[in-house]
């Protein structure tokens, strides 16, 4: 089995670390960073840079596609080459996933359309203008392809495939080795929960990134 | 403001990358990996690989310290130019901190000496042997020593430092921006919530890397 993740300029870390660290011990697995090009591909704060192993044209038919977000996406919604691969990929995987705003380069490459789904809370919006279902839930599975909220939901969702990969098990020994009893400090993870003022700070400086 | 996240190799990705994503954003702030020489670092997996920006020696003063944990932290219990730089670095920083068996390391420095930390929770038997006092906490302060327990623990620990760094509503903020609001699917997280059979088969195994 090949779980293939999509790297591509000013991808968010966390979006493609944390299901990558849920996954990447699934026995007979195989479990890689693919990009348009091999070599090190920077994250959206300028400061990280991960290899990616395998250029896209390497990666005909993974069985997992997983893609995350970040504000680099806004810049792919028309690559041709990744959406292109998307697709191709997609015909024969057995999961096709996303991670925050990764989601929406999933519904530019039409794969979406009518489904339910997932991405940045700040996302959902435009997730909807191209096809998809937007729903508030943290993981969406709609068949194959399952949609995470922004950022860390990407651990939630890895651990879930997991389990749908690997059995109920492994996941909890995977939950239990990475100690993912999370304790979060504050209580503003979402938009329900953050004070007002800081959401709309939010929603204000995003108009400039998510069109 | 310096952030050095210490890599070696067959460290543990999402122990590194957690407090990464936390931390990155600190306004004033420059936050880098950093590993005894420059260049790509590969993880515990072997399947990911993560570029240190910067060698030791080119950073002798950071404000901030962090050293993940990892299976390659064994093998480093006695490395000369790793544990002096650390006892430099922390001669002047503001905070030294750890994720899950980064702590070891610490210790292994003697920065923890009678000191109140954290660890893997199969690791704690090893912290306590190198001086330190351990706790069953997710994110222990000691002063200037911040702890995490294992793996994913290193996200709350990023957020409670981010806190302390840069004020509640600026981690608020990050919590919100990263839609850190976690829903495990399983409650599997520690080794007083996951099912004893898994507990006793990673005990058992663990034995043959922590020693």
């Amino acid at each position: 089995m090949q779980i293939a993740i999509v790297l591509f300029d000013r991808f968010t870390a966390l979006d493609a670390v944390g299901p990558y660290e849920m996954l990447s011990g699934v026995p007979g697995a195989e479990t890689f960073f693919v990009a348009e090009r091999t070599g090190a591909v920077r994250n959206d704060r300028g400061s990280l840079r991960l290899v990616a192993e395998r250029s896209l044209g390497e990666v005909p038919a993974p069985d997992v596609v997983i893609v995350p977000g970040g504000p680099g996406q806004s810049a792919r919604m028309e690559d041709g080459a990744l959406l292109d691969w998307l697709r191709a990929a997609d015909a024969t995987s057995t999961w096709t996933a996303s991670v925050c705003t990764g989601s929406l380069l999933l519904a530019a490459a039409g794969l979406l359309t009518g489904r339910r789904a997932t991405s940045h809370w700040l996302a959902l919006g435009t997730l909807e203008r191209y096809g998809a279902e937007p729903t508030g839930e943290r993981v969406v599975f709609d068949g194959k392809y399952v949609t995470a909220a922004g950022v860390s939901a990407g651990i939630d969702m890895g651990l879930t495939l997991l389990g749908r990969i690997a059995g109920d098990d492994r996941a909890r020994t995977v939950q239990l080795l990475t100690e993912y009893d999370p304790r979060p400090p504050y209580d503003a993870g979402s938009p329900e929960k953050a004070p007002a003022a800081l959401v709309e700070e939010c929603r204000a400086r995003s108009r400039f990134i998510l069109t």
